[in-house]
């Protein structure tokens, strides 16, 4: 029998942090020349990063230290804040719950509903606290608490899910068209997550002007584990970035790309903008400071999830003030501290004193710091 | 001296559940768009997932359990439930048995005679514990027990080995045609496991109705470490998958793609069904259901083989109900728990409302989540 | 200023056995329908496996159990049985040496000299243990040694050291020329080890009879920590399988491709058959039998190199029976019981009844079993 | 809606260490043979390896004995060495500190100043001690400190930071022309370090002797995880190699290129050499001598770093001599003795009797070392 020739196709080849270096240049200049500063519409931050719309993160309180720092924290209002009168007290449960029960009591707190005053309240907290306001809804209940956190006072407005398109389809609610609701409330409206030059155009069309990067990376979220989806970051941002010079080249409007996810050190910031990201976006570090209301603890906004829990509470361990993680002096050596002045001296070691200079000269290669034989073995004497 | 140059040809990269992961799609669906239904021949399942033919996982009343899930349990006519006539004593032996010993408790165990009463006795135990009724036989017994199966009320025949190919040669046993077979017992035949296209089609060629694809890949399994033979499940199921379309685009018939084997979490049946499955079949995650015969243990079929066994009993742990490994409510964020849902929201993330679609629209890259040196170590110091 | 492009080479990959896998093929036979038999000049061997020359492992005694058992065991002459009456003494001593002065005391023991003597006497050993005779000396000595060892009745001389070539340049001794060697002893000449097809080439020309394969990949063997030296033994066994090939259609003459090192179970065995080696060479699995002089302990004979040694003395625990080692029946399921058990299921898995048809039949595909996070703590918590 | 396509750029695959081999050739020689000899500028030396400009290693003791040894220890003279009446009363108090802030002592201990006079006395002691002189300095400091040590005595400079170009941009200094700084001091001068072929060859073109290849790689040094700058010894060294050899062929100028960090074993050390290396710079084995002045802690120049440290102080052991590191007889069969030993052996194994033939013969495939699964269960059995 002659059997038919059956044809499989390549699968492409997609890159994480740690398995990317950035080469060094060919001119060098002092970290002091490096300007890593970041614009949202009308706004200009003199560092690139933003903190993660999670509970145990963002208060407004915490919103105000980012802004004080240079930076953004992002608040989502559909988690305690929008919830709870205190919502202090609703993560001091989730922070007290036993292990084995976290993930009941998790689903138990996110049922509180959600409470339309509570969200313009939160929003003037933000206010008062200093720095311009960003909070973050869901695509579900953008058309509903958009508008209302605006006239709150919401300076910018973040609509996040694990993925996000410009082409919804759904019977329980009417798509949402991201055009309309950048008509509706006139603030600069950024739209994620997203992984692909595809999905990040069909965004920009609809004139945003920001968008997240990262499905299923974060140490606080298994998207991967649960459902299998996700690419990892760097190539992510390398294709989202690539759409976003096209969409620049094409139409002269430059929409910001924004890393969120997976991003622990230094290293991990340097690697999402030497791959094009514009600023990046931060869960954990800022969970191990001080000031962050988890006070070591932190949780994803898929952990709650009723029927499909992805990620769950971590104790990642407050272990330093946010001066420190953004700005050292650093008394770590893993990198997980000042990385605004690794950044800095990445810059200078391609020779660029802007972001976008370093999105030119920083050449990433492939380069896998995998987990050798003899390294683990090595380290294992030392433990 | 000139040497003549000799050449070495190239090795084809072949990937497995752990070294891809699925993009994002274009267009988003709600999950309860998503309709993940399944057919064999006449018969329709609302969830594409089958249970192993393994001792220590279908019971009689498990396959009932399964049917009332919306899925298929498929009992091994050639393991204790055709031995014994009280199988779950067997089971509690193999349970029992310290784990210096087991290997050889195990090949004693299955020395007891397979009884043809027996045989059909258990046949029309699982048509009493309801849905429909699917029993595996071995190539070498398929023409002497499946009749047998079929007059007792056996709907379904899956004739599954280590490799089956169409063509096998044997001075002990004539050959099996499973043409011949499907035309004796009338009812659908599925056949594994196989991992290539070539053997793909020529199994479809005699008019089977359904391929289990995997060779080596199972937690219970050593067949790889054991024989060198295998190929990791997404390449295999990719391989299969084409071979299925290209013949029904030749034929008109379309044939069944069953992912057998290694899988563990949502990701991981997802990974499968991007990789061209239709459905899966599963062991690991239902032995560690309440309701499995084995309460907590399982092992292969080849684990007893007397001379070359692959795999032994494993202590899986009993730790959720079949409806939460099913349909969740989740109480792991591992993947684990909940894979019905899980496979929904993977379909929405690519906009797919049906297995089909979701074949064509579901990309799978290359990422592998190898173990990086800064992951063991820290994850080595939360343990 | 302009800069010249500079150019890199590409690096060639290379495997080794735990990066490939085997694919099933079209047809499958029965395993008793396989006969895995090798030959070396006139003499035959049922089964292709040769025991590694370490005193540890190829006594007299155990040499005979390997005729026995359808292989061929060799004897090195220039360790302690050419040094010592009583070499048993001399493995005690190695034994009983404390881990920290072990290399010292190896070191020590090996410079106790070589006598001619002892050499043809344990040659008469071998003899009268039974089974073709088959006796290893180094380069340096083989002009002086192999008439000796012929003389005394030895069937087989291997000349093997850490990598051998047919052009050596030495000061302090005259280049060995194999084809004179060939001529003057008059049996069959094995050389190694090789890992290129152009040095195997080179050793053909010259009238041998067998190839050793594999520089750097053993158990007890730190060549490559050491020196950086080795291909692995997969890539390397498909190169010099590529140029016995060549060799052959060119010259019809037949020379043995022998994969030497890094094997421990039954799928590194038909790994490295279905790369195209004729047999295998075993160390590990064979110092683990209760019949090897090391009795659970062994070392390679680079270990007491004065000056570099490579390796050292390993606990590798004697477990099995040879007989269980090679036939089974076997207790575990790791793959490292039942040989040849092993090597006739995977012939018939690709429905191979000879070596060379396993060598037509069998595909290698690239399918790393690499240590995934998830397994390494999956594994963790059962260890 | 038509989207345009976008191209996402291909990451060039680098090589560490771990990840090659050397092929062995067809031609073998006598290790007694090799000559693996080194020089820079007018200055012949028998060994091809360099002690880093560690404060932990090179004292003007340990310079002299790596002179007598044949080989270079260099100096760093803005260490404790420049800025301590008593250097080793400093390093005992970085030895002393717990580890939870030795990075603190460190930076405190590095904040005392540079003094101009015990520049001078350094370079006078290490005169004293005998061999050739060699100092480092930092680019900041080089026009300054280079023409005093070399005044007083002071006969190869290297001129060193994290990353050096040819083209540095600063506010706070004048940038360093290195042709200038050569025709001042008028002695060899060494610049590192650097890991694309465009910068070396910028900084040829300036007319200095040598350079170091490696950013990032060494094991007391983290600059890759805080900042993600760097690229694998072996790519690095086999494109600053090939630079080399472009502007050889262009000029007739041979400049020696140095592989500096990440080197532990006699593997490691041949690798280097194999990409194109002429000799290596070796910090960690050094460290573990009994003649090293941190007596088994070491530590990164960049570690005290005030703002950004980047590695710390490790234990790493004094465990052998300087004499067993370089010569043997080695007790440890790991790799790290011996070095000088396992670069003859390695050279014998390709037929290569210089560096400059080792370049030629010997061939380098990729050959990853990586963690199987087996591999960390089998060894964390025996640990």
């Amino acid at each position: 029998m002659v059997l038919p020739r059956v044809q499989v196709k390549e699968l492409r080849r997609t890159y994480g942090f740690e398995e990317v270096a950035i080469v060094p240049g060919d001119v060098t200049t002092n970290p002091e020349l490096s300007v890593p500063s970041f614009e949202i519409g009308p706004y200009q931050f003199t560092i690139p990063i933003m903190a993660s719309a999670m509970d145990a993160i963002v208060s407004p309180a915490f919103a105000g230290l980012m802004a004080k720092a240079g930076g953004i924290g992002v608040m989502n209002l559909e988690g305690v804040y929008g919830r709870y009168e205190d919502p202090q007290s609703a993560i001091e449960e989730v922070r007290a719950a036993p292990r084995e029960t976290v993930t009941e009591v998790l689903q138990k707190v996110y049922t509180v509903p959600l409470q339309e005053r509570l969200v313009q309240e939160r929003v003037r907290d933000l206010k008062a606290a200093g720095g311009v306001v960003a909070v973050s809804v869901t695509p579900q209940n953008a058309k509903r608490l958009a508008p209302l956190a605006v006239e709150a006072g919401a300076q910018i407005i973040v609509v996040q899910s694990t993925v996000t398109t410009a082409r919804h389809i759904s019977n329980s609610y009417a798509g949402l068209s991201f055009s309309d609701l950048k008509a509706e409330v006139n603030v600069p409206v950024l739209i994620g997550n997203t992984v692909t030059a595809s999905a990040t155009l069909e965004i920009m069309e609809q004139g945003i002007d920001g968008i997240f990067v990262g499905v299923g990376p974060g140490a606080a979220c298994t998207t991967r584990d649960v459902t299998g989806m996700g690419v990892p970051q760097v190539s992510a941002t390398m294709e989202c970035a690539a759409a976003r010079d096209e969409f620049f080249a094409r139409t002269g409007k430059y929409v910001q790309i924004i890393t969120d996810g997976g991003i622990r050190t230094g290293g991990d910031v340097n690697k999402a903008l030497a791959a094009g990201a514009d600023a990046v976006m931060i869960g954990t570090p800022f969970a191990q400071t001080f000031e962050a209301p988890g006070q070591g603890f932190n949780w994803g906004m898929a952990s709650p999830h009723p029927a499909l829990p992805r990620g769950t509470r971590l104790n990642v361990g407050a272990s330093a003030s946010l001066e420190q993680v953004l700005f050292g002096p650093s008394r770590r050596t893993d990198g997980t501290h000042n990385l605004v002045g690794a950044i800095k001296v990445s810059m200078s070691m391609v020779g660029a004193q802007t972001i976008k200079e370093f999105h030119e000269k920083a050449e990433l290669v492939s380069a896998p710091t995998i987990a050798t034989e003899g390294k683990i073995f090595q380290r294992a004497g030392q433990i």
